[in-house]
């Protein structure tokens, strides 16, 4: 098998298994990527940890960080955010405590762990790592465009936080529940914290982007599939390069594209109308056919949260009659999902 | 008039006028960012300077740093690489020399004039600077997608290498000449080295390289006009990404494509077919028109270098005739050339 672009190195895997930590955090919506970890990457959280004024929980068992070094727990992993994405004062003892304990400290906050004088010294003390997955690797290459092996599957978006990376991670389960061999490739933080590994696309020097998407699906065994996370989207006013670096560089043979039913306005940019899924669809495969020409769209991820049974079951049938494609919600899974999946295959 | 995008600040504006650093050079083609100098910024050069061993000339006035800071002279610009981009023993007596003289250093090499600890000591001993342009502003936004006020052109490439950076600045000279108010804005290293100031977009992180080039061209009189320099290509494997972020936050009124008569690969990249410069058009303004809908193309920068006269004239005729567009090589201006800049003025 060629293997002219380098795999990520196996030492850029995270130390896993993970202990969740909670920090003071009393508002659920805060505390998405511990969700996140426990739904996508149970078997790799072996509890939680919080201060005293927590309030939430993942529901996995309540353990110090000794305990859960005790039952094979190599990391602790801050599973909550603030807004702004700042370390409170309240958060170092138990930070400080985990590394005391053996456990390296990951996070995917705006604030570096490194930068707090407290944990770098304790970190250098306990011989412990701060890993901040916002961090891309270093000595990232450029892109080659040369065809690599295996196939590649990329969820891409009409907009931005409407469903790429839980789209990505239920396409890449069910291939495994079918017997294929596949990965979940995380191209975002939170998707990097629940595979172990990835490379965060929008934070790369934009010249090395398609480069780092290059790396980030290497040449693999001709029926293995990589399932890729979507970033932004192709007509997204700020980030539409990032979405076409990665679009480009993964060499998709296979696009899910993901909408949210009736969102109409670009996220936070509401003077742009949303593009079609029809216009999404068709603009993914003419540019991505640039590195790929064999590319060709599987079909449509819905989003239909908030709306009832119901209603997203209309929503989701209007949506395959119109565009002539298998359509659902992964959230909801059922034969629309599995037709989909089948579509992916085909 | 609003402006809600703040401008690059005028501490951004490199110290000028320069005094040329040749090196220990003796290929004129690694001379190319002096001659370009020399060439666009003739009145922002009050000499050139090199060691003993250099062969090559600009024809500028050989001076001594001392003799240059004395002329007026407030950066010394090192206007040569070798391969590599390195900076070679020889060299470090000359850029001491110049830091001694009180002349600042502006450099575009891959390696950094910082991380030369006898360089960063004497910049701290003499209070002066060390400046590499490779090197992006700190604290750049994202892209808002609001629309700016005064009027932009962007050239656009069907390849890397092919005269974007010159057809934006003989279109920008070209339109000063005609009395319009014209800024040549430029988006890497050699042209932030000619105008003074700029962003290298490619070095930009992806998440911010629109909102840089929103950065690049801000708010400005009705009338003004942005000459912006093109990076990449929409349909280059590793760098489309960059050229796509750039056209969305320079929202163009026109676009100017470039083109290299002959040239039928992607440089460096011999797997993949040139897009002929009609896809190259059509895929522009369709992009494009997502942040600005009244983009259209003005006409064609075709790179005849190589050609003699004759067979130039034909070229550049053949083209305009099948494109149906004002066709010129810059190089060459004449009245194609002048069409082509009342082309972009209609």
């Amino acid at each position: 098998m060629p293997n002219a672009v380098p795999a990520l190195r196996e030492a850029d895997a995270l130390p896993q298994p993970y202990l969740l930590f909670l920090g003071d955090i009393a508002e659920p919506g805060y505390a998405k990527t511990a969700f996140g970890l426990r739904d996508w990457a149970r078997e790799r959280c072996v509890g939680e940890f919080a201060c005293r004024e927590a309030t939430i929980t993942t529901g996995l068992p309540r353990l110090t960080p000794a305990r859960a070094r005790a039952l094979g727990a190599r990391a602790m992993v801050v599973g909550v955010a603030n807004p702004g994405g700042r370390i409170p004062p309240a958060w170092l003892p138990p930070l400080l405590e985990a590394l005391h304990a053996g456990l390296d400290l990951v996070a995917g906050l705006h604030a570096r762990l490194g930068d707090l004088e407290p944990l770098r010294q304790a970190a250098i003390a306990h011989g412990r790592r701060l890993i901040d997955v916002r961090e891309p690797p270093p000595g990232l290459p450029l892109a080659s465009g040369r065809k690599r092996s295996g196939r590649r599957l990329l969820t891409v978006g009409t907009d931005c936080a409407l469903g790429k990376k839980y789209t990505a991670l239920a396409l890449a389960r069910a291939l495994r529940q079918r017997g294929i061999d596949a990965d979940f490739r995380a191209s975002g933080q939170t998707g990097i914290l629940i595979a172990g590994r990835g490379i965060p696309i929008d934070a790369v020097v934009a010249d090395f982007a398609a480069g780092a998407a290059e790396l980030l699906s290497p040449d693999a065994d001709p029926d293995h599939w990589d399932v890729i996370e979507g970033q932004g989207s192709l007509s997204h006013p700020a980030y539409a390069g990032v979405s076409l670096a990665l679009l480009h560089g993964s060499q998709p043979d296979a696009i899910v594209v993901c909408h949210a039913h009736g969102r109409e306005r670009v996220l936070g940019h509401p003077h742009y109308a949303l593009p079609s899924v029809e216009e999404t669809i068709e603009l993914a495969l003419r540019l991505g056919a640039r590195t790929n020409p064999a590319i060709r769209c599987a079909g449509v991820s819905l989003n239909t949260g908030g709306l009832d049974d119901d209603a997203a079951r209309r929503a989701i049938e209007d949506a395959a009659a119109r565009l002539g494609l298998p359509v659902a919600d992964p959230m909801r899974g059922g034969d629309a999902f599995a037709r989909l999946v089948d579509a992916c295959l085909a």
